[in-house]
Protein backbone atom coordinates (compact mmCIF):
# COMPACT_ATOMS: atom_id res chain seq x y z
CA UNK A 1 0.00 0.00 0.00
CA UNK A 2 1.08 3.45 -0.85
CA UNK A 3 0.75 6.10 1.53
CA UNK A 4 0.74 9.80 0.93
CA UNK A 5 0.50 13.22 2.41
CA UNK A 6 -0.76 16.21 0.01
CA UNK A 7 -1.67 19.70 -0.20
CA UNK A 8 -4.96 20.20 -1.54
CA UNK A 9 -7.62 22.93 -0.95
CA UNK A 10 -4.82 24.76 1.38
CA UNK A 11 -5.35 21.65 3.61
CA UNK A 12 -2.83 18.48 4.77
CA UNK A 13 -4.83 15.59 3.52
CA UNK A 14 -3.89 11.98 3.95
CA UNK A 15 -4.37 9.24 1.12
CA UNK A 16 -3.56 6.21 -0.47
CA UNK A 17 -2.83 5.75 -4.26
CA UNK A 18 -4.00 2.63 -6.13
CA UNK A 19 -4.93 2.44 -9.73
CA UNK A 20 -3.26 5.98 -10.96
CA UNK A 21 -5.49 7.52 -8.04
CA UNK A 22 -5.44 8.79 -4.38
CA UNK A 23 -8.31 7.70 -2.75
CA UNK A 24 -8.35 10.23 0.75
CA UNK A 25 -8.09 8.68 4.09
CA UNK A 26 -9.34 9.92 7.44
CA UNK A 27 -6.81 8.54 10.50
CA UNK A 28 -9.75 7.43 13.28
CA UNK A 29 -6.59 8.32 16.17
CA UNK A 30 -3.02 7.87 15.92
CA UNK A 31 -1.26 7.96 12.87
CA UNK A 32 -0.60 5.20 11.53
CA UNK A 33 -3.20 3.36 12.95
CA UNK A 34 -7.15 2.66 11.98
CA UNK A 35 -8.37 5.00 9.22
CA UNK A 36 -11.46 5.53 6.95
CA UNK A 37 -12.03 6.86 3.02
CA UNK A 38 -13.32 10.12 2.94
CA UNK A 39 -14.75 9.20 -0.15
CA UNK A 40 -12.92 12.37 -2.52
CA UNK A 41 -10.69 10.89 -5.13
CA UNK A 42 -7.45 12.61 -6.84
CA UNK A 43 -5.32 12.65 -9.74
CA UNK A 44 -1.56 12.68 -8.68
CA UNK A 45 -1.76 16.24 -11.54
CA UNK A 46 -3.89 17.81 -9.39
CA UNK A 47 -2.67 17.89 -6.18
CA UNK A 48 0.95 18.66 -4.65
CA UNK A 49 2.72 16.06 -2.96
CA UNK A 50 4.69 16.51 0.52
CA UNK A 51 6.43 14.48 2.09
CA UNK A 52 5.26 11.26 3.32
CA UNK A 53 5.08 11.66 6.76
CA UNK A 54 6.50 14.46 9.73
CA UNK A 55 9.44 13.02 11.22
CA UNK A 56 10.16 14.55 14.53
CA UNK A 57 13.77 13.59 13.69
CA UNK A 58 15.64 11.98 10.64
CA UNK A 59 18.45 9.75 11.40
CA UNK A 60 20.94 9.32 8.75
CA UNK A 61 23.84 6.93 8.79
CA UNK A 62 27.46 7.49 7.38
CA UNK A 63 29.29 5.30 5.61
CA UNK A 64 26.57 2.24 5.45
CA UNK A 65 27.60 0.60 2.05
CA UNK A 66 31.30 -0.46 1.76
CA UNK A 67 31.38 1.27 -2.20
CA UNK A 68 30.94 5.14 -0.23
CA UNK A 69 33.02 4.05 2.42
CA UNK A 70 35.79 2.91 -0.43
CA UNK A 71 35.26 6.13 -2.54
CA UNK A 72 35.93 7.85 0.18
CA UNK A 73 39.06 6.23 1.66
CA UNK A 74 37.41 5.49 4.96
CA UNK A 75 37.82 2.87 6.97
CA UNK A 76 34.70 0.57 7.61
CA UNK A 77 33.09 1.76 10.86
CA UNK A 78 32.78 -0.83 13.53
CA UNK A 79 29.31 0.61 14.47
CA UNK A 80 26.88 2.97 12.64
CA UNK A 81 27.70 6.36 12.35
CA UNK A 82 24.35 8.50 12.83
CA UNK A 83 23.88 12.07 12.85
CA UNK A 84 20.35 13.82 12.55
CA UNK A 85 19.07 16.23 10.02
CA UNK A 86 16.06 18.25 11.37
CA UNK A 87 12.33 18.31 10.77
CA UNK A 88 12.80 21.82 9.15
CA UNK A 89 15.22 20.06 6.40
CA UNK A 90 12.65 18.19 5.21
CA UNK A 91 10.43 18.67 1.81
CA UNK A 92 8.49 15.87 -0.82
CA UNK A 93 9.06 15.11 -4.44
CA UNK A 94 8.64 17.88 -7.05
CA UNK A 95 9.92 20.26 -4.43
CA UNK A 96 13.28 22.01 -5.59
CA UNK A 97 16.55 21.75 -3.21
CA UNK A 98 17.59 25.23 -2.66
CA UNK A 99 21.24 25.24 -3.50
CA UNK A 100 22.49 27.91 -0.16
CA UNK A 101 25.08 30.36 -0.97
CA UNK A 102 27.37 29.85 1.93
CA UNK A 103 28.27 26.32 -0.33
CA UNK A 104 30.29 26.05 -3.47
CA UNK A 105 29.59 22.21 -3.80
CA UNK A 106 25.77 20.39 -2.72
CA UNK A 107 26.11 16.74 -3.37
CA UNK A 108 22.83 14.85 -4.10
CA UNK A 109 23.06 11.17 -1.88
CA UNK A 110 20.37 8.93 -3.01
CA UNK A 111 19.03 6.39 -0.23
CA UNK A 112 16.78 3.85 1.22
CA UNK A 113 14.38 4.97 3.92
CA UNK A 114 13.26 3.13 6.64
CA UNK A 115 9.60 4.97 8.35
CA UNK A 116 9.12 3.98 12.09
CA UNK A 117 5.06 2.96 12.56
CA UNK A 118 5.35 2.87 16.04
CA UNK A 119 7.26 4.42 19.22
CA UNK A 120 10.42 2.14 19.35
CA UNK A 121 12.61 1.96 22.66
CA UNK A 122 15.50 -0.82 22.90
CA UNK A 123 13.54 -2.97 20.66
CA UNK A 124 15.98 -6.26 19.48
CA UNK A 125 17.00 -6.92 15.83
CA UNK A 126 14.59 -9.92 15.72
CA UNK A 127 11.58 -7.50 16.81
CA UNK A 128 12.14 -4.51 15.05
CA UNK A 129 9.93 -5.65 12.08
CA UNK A 130 7.31 -4.80 14.17
CA UNK A 131 8.12 -0.79 14.47
CA UNK A 132 8.55 -0.44 10.68
CA UNK A 133 5.47 1.28 9.05
CA UNK A 134 7.21 1.18 4.97
CA UNK A 135 9.96 2.18 2.99
CA UNK A 136 10.77 4.89 0.97
CA UNK A 137 13.63 6.87 -0.96
CA UNK A 138 15.47 9.87 0.53
CA UNK A 139 17.96 12.08 -0.44
CA UNK A 140 20.57 13.05 2.15
CA UNK A 141 21.65 16.11 0.29
CA UNK A 142 25.31 17.59 1.69
CA UNK A 143 27.31 20.73 1.59
CA UNK A 144 30.23 18.80 0.61
CA UNK A 145 32.49 21.97 1.02
CA UNK A 146 31.28 22.48 4.66
CA UNK A 147 31.45 19.08 5.88
CA UNK A 148 35.13 18.71 6.34
CA UNK A 149 35.62 22.67 8.40
CA UNK A 150 33.54 21.15 11.50
CA UNK A 151 33.90 17.93 11.93
CA UNK A 152 30.46 17.42 12.83
CA UNK A 153 28.00 16.67 9.56
CA UNK A 154 25.21 18.71 11.21
CA UNK A 155 25.69 22.07 9.46
CA UNK A 156 26.65 20.89 6.60
CA UNK A 157 23.55 18.66 5.75
CA UNK A 158 20.91 20.37 7.83
CA UNK A 159 20.26 23.33 5.34
CA UNK A 160 16.58 23.41 4.84
CA UNK A 161 15.15 21.23 1.64
CA UNK A 162 18.57 19.27 2.38
CA UNK A 163 16.09 16.21 3.22
CA UNK A 164 14.04 15.27 0.20
CA UNK A 165 11.77 12.13 1.33
CA UNK A 166 9.17 10.62 -0.79
CA UNK A 167 6.85 10.01 -3.16
CA UNK A 168 4.81 7.83 -0.40
CA UNK A 169 5.53 4.88 2.19
CA UNK A 170 5.26 1.63 0.60
CA UNK A 171 3.53 -0.58 3.52
CA UNK A 172 4.23 -3.42 1.61
CA UNK A 173 7.61 -4.83 0.76
CA UNK A 174 8.11 -8.53 1.71
CA UNK A 175 12.14 -8.73 1.31
CA UNK A 176 13.60 -4.87 1.81
CA UNK A 177 17.01 -6.89 0.63
CA UNK A 178 16.09 -7.51 -2.67
CA UNK A 179 15.28 -3.88 -3.20
CA UNK A 180 17.89 -1.51 -5.16
CA UNK A 181 18.10 2.08 -5.12
CA UNK A 182 19.06 4.48 -8.22
CA UNK A 183 20.35 7.53 -8.57
CA UNK A 184 19.63 9.63 -11.28
CA UNK A 185 21.39 12.77 -12.47
CA UNK A 186 18.94 14.41 -15.21
CA UNK A 187 17.96 10.85 -16.32
CA UNK A 188 21.40 9.27 -16.05
CA UNK A 189 21.91 6.41 -13.38
CA UNK A 190 24.99 7.44 -11.35
CA UNK A 191 23.91 5.54 -8.21
CA UNK A 192 22.97 2.46 -7.96
CA UNK A 193 23.22 0.25 -4.39
CA UNK A 194 21.59 -3.58 -3.15
CA UNK A 195 20.31 -2.71 0.24
CA UNK A 196 21.66 -6.60 0.49
CA UNK A 197 24.65 -4.84 0.86
CA UNK A 198 24.34 -2.55 3.98
CA UNK A 199 27.08 -3.12 6.31
CA UNK A 200 24.44 -2.54 9.18
CA UNK A 201 21.21 -3.51 7.92
CA UNK A 202 17.92 -2.46 8.96
CA UNK A 203 17.03 -4.47 12.22
CA UNK A 204 20.30 -3.53 13.22
CA UNK A 205 19.85 -0.06 13.01
CA UNK A 206 16.86 0.01 14.72
CA UNK A 207 18.49 -1.93 17.65
CA UNK A 208 21.35 0.51 17.64
CA UNK A 209 19.45 3.68 17.42
CA UNK A 210 16.22 2.72 19.62
CA UNK A 211 18.57 1.62 22.34
CA UNK A 212 19.70 5.32 22.44
CA UNK A 213 16.43 7.19 21.86
CA UNK A 214 13.01 6.67 21.25
CA UNK A 215 11.70 6.08 17.82
CA UNK A 216 8.71 7.92 17.09
CA UNK A 217 5.92 7.16 14.77
CA UNK A 218 6.94 9.09 11.76
CA UNK A 219 10.39 9.09 12.18
CA UNK A 220 12.92 8.31 9.17
CA UNK A 221 16.06 6.66 9.55
CA UNK A 222 18.50 7.32 5.95
CA UNK A 223 19.98 4.08 5.67
CA UNK A 224 23.06 5.51 3.83
CA UNK A 225 24.01 6.01 0.43
CA UNK A 226 26.11 3.70 -2.28
CA UNK A 227 29.58 4.76 -4.20
CA UNK A 228 28.77 7.56 -6.74
CA UNK A 229 27.76 10.28 -5.15
CA UNK A 230 28.47 14.07 -7.17
CA UNK A 231 27.52 17.80 -7.30
CA UNK A 232 24.26 19.31 -8.11
CA UNK A 233 24.35 22.51 -9.89
CA UNK A 234 21.01 24.39 -10.79
CA UNK A 235 18.61 23.87 -12.71
CA UNK A 236 19.28 19.60 -12.23
CA UNK A 237 17.09 17.42 -11.60
CA UNK A 238 18.17 14.04 -9.28
CA UNK A 239 15.65 11.19 -9.17
CA UNK A 240 15.97 8.71 -6.46
CA UNK A 241 14.36 5.39 -7.82
CA UNK A 242 13.40 2.10 -5.79
CA UNK A 243 11.45 0.19 -8.33
CA UNK A 244 8.68 -1.45 -5.81
CA UNK A 245 8.54 2.10 -4.17
CA UNK A 246 8.55 4.89 -6.93
CA UNK A 247 10.55 8.00 -7.28
CA UNK A 248 11.75 11.12 -5.54
CA UNK A 249 12.44 14.02 -8.15
CA UNK A 250 13.58 16.98 -6.94
CA UNK A 251 15.13 19.36 -9.17
CA UNK A 252 18.39 22.00 -7.99
CA UNK A 253 17.86 26.09 -7.47
CA UNK A 254 19.54 28.54 -6.68
CA UNK A 255 18.27 30.10 -2.99
CA UNK B 1 9.10 37.09 33.60
CA UNK B 2 9.42 33.51 34.40
CA UNK B 3 7.37 31.19 31.86
CA UNK B 4 7.08 27.45 32.32
CA UNK B 5 4.99 24.50 31.30
CA UNK B 6 3.86 21.88 34.42
CA UNK B 7 1.67 19.09 34.47
CA UNK B 8 -1.20 19.02 37.05
CA UNK B 9 -4.47 16.93 37.39
CA UNK B 10 -2.54 14.99 34.17
CA UNK B 11 -2.85 18.10 31.55
CA UNK B 12 -0.38 20.44 30.28
CA UNK B 13 -0.53 23.59 31.38
CA UNK B 14 1.31 26.84 31.28
CA UNK B 15 2.05 29.38 33.88
CA UNK B 16 3.65 32.27 34.96
CA UNK B 17 5.97 31.89 38.35
CA UNK B 18 5.80 35.06 40.59
CA UNK B 19 5.45 35.98 44.46
CA UNK B 20 6.40 32.65 44.70
CA UNK B 21 3.27 30.97 43.25
CA UNK B 22 2.59 29.93 39.51
CA UNK B 23 -0.32 31.08 37.92
CA UNK B 24 -1.65 29.78 35.02
CA UNK B 25 -2.33 31.44 31.54
CA UNK B 26 -4.08 30.40 28.25
CA UNK B 27 -2.18 31.35 25.08
CA UNK B 28 -4.46 33.05 22.81
CA UNK B 29 -3.20 31.83 19.24
CA UNK B 30 0.25 31.41 19.07
CA UNK B 31 3.27 30.02 21.77
CA UNK B 32 4.46 32.86 22.61
CA UNK B 33 2.16 35.40 21.99
CA UNK B 34 -0.99 37.02 23.69
CA UNK B 35 -2.21 35.20 26.62
CA UNK B 36 -4.77 35.47 29.22
CA UNK B 37 -4.62 34.37 32.87
CA UNK B 38 -6.70 31.08 33.74
CA UNK B 39 -7.32 32.60 37.52
CA UNK B 40 -5.71 29.34 39.14
CA UNK B 41 -2.75 29.53 40.87
CA UNK B 42 -0.46 27.02 41.75
CA UNK B 43 2.14 26.35 44.47
CA UNK B 44 5.92 25.38 42.82
CA UNK B 45 5.76 22.60 45.71
CA UNK B 46 2.09 20.89 44.34
CA UNK B 47 2.74 20.62 40.43
CA UNK B 48 5.75 18.65 38.54
CA UNK B 49 7.63 21.19 35.96
CA UNK B 50 8.35 20.02 32.29
CA UNK B 51 10.64 21.05 30.38
CA UNK B 52 9.55 24.81 29.91
CA UNK B 53 9.42 24.73 26.03
CA UNK B 54 9.25 21.77 23.47
CA UNK B 55 11.45 22.61 21.29
CA UNK B 56 11.58 20.56 17.85
CA UNK B 57 15.51 20.69 17.74
CA UNK B 58 17.89 21.24 20.20
CA UNK B 59 21.16 22.75 18.78
CA UNK B 60 24.49 22.80 20.25
CA UNK B 61 27.94 24.39 20.16
CA UNK B 62 30.91 22.39 21.12
CA UNK B 63 33.83 24.06 22.37
CA UNK B 64 32.34 27.43 22.33
CA UNK B 65 34.13 28.68 26.04
CA UNK B 66 38.58 29.06 25.82
CA UNK B 67 38.22 27.04 28.71
CA UNK B 68 36.06 23.91 27.94
CA UNK B 69 38.39 23.92 24.36
CA UNK B 70 41.68 23.99 26.17
CA UNK B 71 40.79 21.16 28.97
CA UNK B 72 40.34 18.89 25.93
CA UNK B 73 43.47 20.34 24.16
CA UNK B 74 41.36 21.31 21.17
CA UNK B 75 42.60 23.87 18.11
CA UNK B 76 39.54 26.76 19.11
CA UNK B 77 37.28 26.33 16.61
CA UNK B 78 36.92 29.04 13.27
CA UNK B 79 33.63 28.84 12.85
CA UNK B 80 30.50 27.17 15.83
CA UNK B 81 30.57 23.56 15.86
CA UNK B 82 26.57 22.54 15.82
CA UNK B 83 25.34 19.53 15.80
CA UNK B 84 21.65 18.60 16.97
CA UNK B 85 19.87 16.51 20.30
CA UNK B 86 16.72 15.31 19.38
CA UNK B 87 13.49 16.12 21.09
CA UNK B 88 13.16 13.25 22.80
CA UNK B 89 16.24 13.88 25.02
CA UNK B 90 14.59 16.56 26.55
CA UNK B 91 13.27 16.75 30.40
CA UNK B 92 12.54 19.50 32.34
CA UNK B 93 14.10 19.95 36.09
CA UNK B 94 13.45 17.56 38.56
CA UNK B 95 13.58 14.78 36.66
CA UNK B 96 16.30 11.65 36.13
CA UNK B 97 18.94 11.40 33.82
CA UNK B 98 19.00 7.66 33.25
CA UNK B 99 22.77 6.27 33.07
CA UNK B 100 22.48 3.96 30.15
CA UNK B 101 23.64 0.64 30.19
CA UNK B 102 26.27 1.41 27.45
CA UNK B 103 28.34 3.62 29.00
CA UNK B 104 30.99 3.46 31.98
CA UNK B 105 31.12 7.49 31.34
CA UNK B 106 28.37 9.81 31.37
CA UNK B 107 29.47 13.70 31.70
CA UNK B 108 27.30 16.84 32.99
CA UNK B 109 28.30 20.23 31.18
CA UNK B 110 26.49 23.20 32.45
CA UNK B 111 25.22 25.60 29.79
CA UNK B 112 23.54 28.69 29.03
CA UNK B 113 20.34 28.15 26.74
CA UNK B 114 18.82 30.89 24.31
CA UNK B 115 14.90 29.60 23.66
CA UNK B 116 13.78 31.46 20.23
CA UNK B 117 9.99 32.95 20.51
CA UNK B 118 9.93 33.69 16.44
CA UNK B 119 10.38 31.65 13.17
CA UNK B 120 13.51 33.05 12.43
CA UNK B 121 15.80 32.29 8.78
CA UNK B 122 18.64 34.27 7.87
CA UNK B 123 18.89 37.11 10.44
CA UNK B 124 21.86 38.69 11.08
CA UNK B 125 23.16 39.41 14.17
CA UNK B 126 22.02 43.18 14.96
CA UNK B 127 18.37 42.11 14.22
CA UNK B 128 18.95 38.35 16.50
CA UNK B 129 17.63 39.91 19.63
CA UNK B 130 14.25 40.10 17.86
CA UNK B 131 13.47 36.23 17.66
CA UNK B 132 14.86 35.53 21.66
CA UNK B 133 11.90 34.26 23.69
CA UNK B 134 14.17 34.08 26.61
CA UNK B 135 17.35 32.09 28.05
CA UNK B 136 16.95 29.30 30.98
CA UNK B 137 20.05 26.63 32.34
CA UNK B 138 20.23 23.58 30.41
CA UNK B 139 22.73 20.20 30.51
CA UNK B 140 24.42 18.83 27.48
CA UNK B 141 24.59 15.44 29.20
CA UNK B 142 27.45 13.25 27.13
CA UNK B 143 28.02 9.93 27.36
CA UNK B 144 32.51 10.63 26.91
CA UNK B 145 33.39 7.25 26.44
CA UNK B 146 30.88 6.77 23.72
CA UNK B 147 32.14 10.08 21.96
CA UNK B 148 35.58 9.05 20.46
CA UNK B 149 34.23 6.52 18.56
CA UNK B 150 32.45 7.49 15.71
CA UNK B 151 33.79 11.06 15.11
CA UNK B 152 29.89 12.25 15.04
CA UNK B 153 28.64 13.66 18.28
CA UNK B 154 25.05 12.48 18.03
CA UNK B 155 24.93 9.03 19.70
CA UNK B 156 26.77 9.62 22.53
CA UNK B 157 24.42 12.90 23.45
CA UNK B 158 21.14 11.98 22.27
CA UNK B 159 20.26 9.50 24.73
CA UNK B 160 16.77 10.19 26.06
CA UNK B 161 16.79 12.19 29.40
CA UNK B 162 21.01 14.03 28.34
CA UNK B 163 18.78 17.46 27.19
CA UNK B 164 17.96 18.52 30.72
CA UNK B 165 16.51 22.20 30.22
CA UNK B 166 14.37 24.58 32.65
CA UNK B 167 13.50 25.36 35.03
CA UNK B 168 11.61 28.05 33.23
CA UNK B 169 12.44 30.82 30.44
CA UNK B 170 13.18 33.83 31.79
CA UNK B 171 12.21 36.83 29.41
CA UNK B 172 13.36 39.75 31.13
CA UNK B 173 17.35 39.40 31.06
CA UNK B 174 18.58 42.71 30.10
CA UNK B 175 21.99 42.18 29.41
CA UNK B 176 22.96 38.53 29.07
CA UNK B 177 26.67 39.25 28.69
CA UNK B 178 26.46 39.82 32.74
CA UNK B 179 25.50 36.61 33.31
CA UNK B 180 27.30 33.60 35.18
CA UNK B 181 26.77 29.66 34.38
CA UNK B 182 27.53 27.77 37.44
CA UNK B 183 27.48 23.90 37.66
CA UNK B 184 27.43 21.99 40.70
CA UNK B 185 27.76 18.84 41.64
CA UNK B 186 26.10 17.69 44.72
CA UNK B 187 25.90 20.75 45.69
CA UNK B 188 29.84 21.58 45.32
CA UNK B 189 30.41 23.97 42.52
CA UNK B 190 32.45 22.42 39.65
CA UNK B 191 31.91 24.66 36.40
CA UNK B 192 31.82 28.48 35.96
CA UNK B 193 31.43 30.40 33.33
CA UNK B 194 31.20 33.88 32.09
CA UNK B 195 29.02 34.20 29.11
CA UNK B 196 30.80 37.22 27.71
CA UNK B 197 33.69 34.55 27.55
CA UNK B 198 31.65 33.04 24.81
CA UNK B 199 34.07 32.43 21.47
CA UNK B 200 30.76 33.23 19.31
CA UNK B 201 28.19 34.88 21.27
CA UNK B 202 24.56 34.82 21.00
CA UNK B 203 23.72 37.24 18.37
CA UNK B 204 26.40 35.45 16.01
CA UNK B 205 25.09 32.11 16.79
CA UNK B 206 21.80 33.12 15.64
CA UNK B 207 23.14 34.43 12.94
CA UNK B 208 25.41 31.39 11.35
CA UNK B 209 22.23 28.64 12.69
CA UNK B 210 19.73 30.54 10.98
CA UNK B 211 21.51 30.94 7.98
CA UNK B 212 21.49 26.62 7.72
CA UNK B 213 17.69 26.02 8.85
CA UNK B 214 14.69 27.37 10.19
CA UNK B 215 14.65 27.99 13.37
CA UNK B 216 11.18 27.29 15.22
CA UNK B 217 9.82 29.27 18.43
CA UNK B 218 10.49 26.58 21.19
CA UNK B 219 13.75 25.68 19.61
CA UNK B 220 16.71 25.77 22.22
CA UNK B 221 20.38 26.87 21.23
CA UNK B 222 22.78 25.31 24.18
CA UNK B 223 25.39 27.75 23.69
CA UNK B 224 28.44 25.70 25.27
CA UNK B 225 30.04 24.80 28.45
CA UNK B 226 32.79 25.98 30.56
CA UNK B 227 35.74 24.24 31.46
CA UNK B 228 35.44 21.81 34.30
CA UNK B 229 33.24 19.46 33.10
CA UNK B 230 33.11 15.59 34.85
CA UNK B 231 31.07 12.58 35.84
CA UNK B 232 27.67 11.26 36.91
CA UNK B 233 27.08 8.74 39.10
CA UNK B 234 24.29 7.11 40.04
CA UNK B 235 22.78 9.22 42.99
CA UNK B 236 24.78 12.36 41.92
CA UNK B 237 22.43 15.59 41.58
CA UNK B 238 23.73 18.28 39.23
CA UNK B 239 22.64 21.78 39.50
CA UNK B 240 22.90 24.22 36.53
CA UNK B 241 22.63 27.35 38.05
CA UNK B 242 22.47 31.35 36.76
CA UNK B 243 21.53 33.57 39.19
CA UNK B 244 19.08 35.68 37.03
CA UNK B 245 17.17 32.69 36.08
CA UNK B 246 17.23 29.88 38.67
CA UNK B 247 18.18 26.61 38.92
CA UNK B 248 18.34 23.31 36.63
CA UNK B 249 18.40 20.43 39.20
CA UNK B 250 18.70 16.63 38.07
CA UNK B 251 20.17 13.11 39.51
CA UNK B 252 21.43 10.52 37.82
CA UNK B 253 19.78 7.03 38.03
CA UNK B 254 20.87 3.99 36.31
CA UNK B 255 18.78 3.17 33.44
Amino acid sequence: MKILRFLEDQKERWGIFKNDSVMEIIWEDEVPGDYSFSGKEFSLDNIKLLSPCAPTKVICIGLNYRSHAEEFQFKLPAEPIIFLKPSTAVIGTGESIYLPAQSQRVDYEAEFAVVIGKKARHVSAAQAYKYIWGYTCANDVTARDLQPQDGQWTYSKSFDTFSPIGPWIETEIEDPYQLEVVGLLNGVEVQRGQISDLIFNIEELIEYISGCMTLLPGDVIMTGTPAGIGQLNEGDIFTVNIDQIGKLQNSAASE
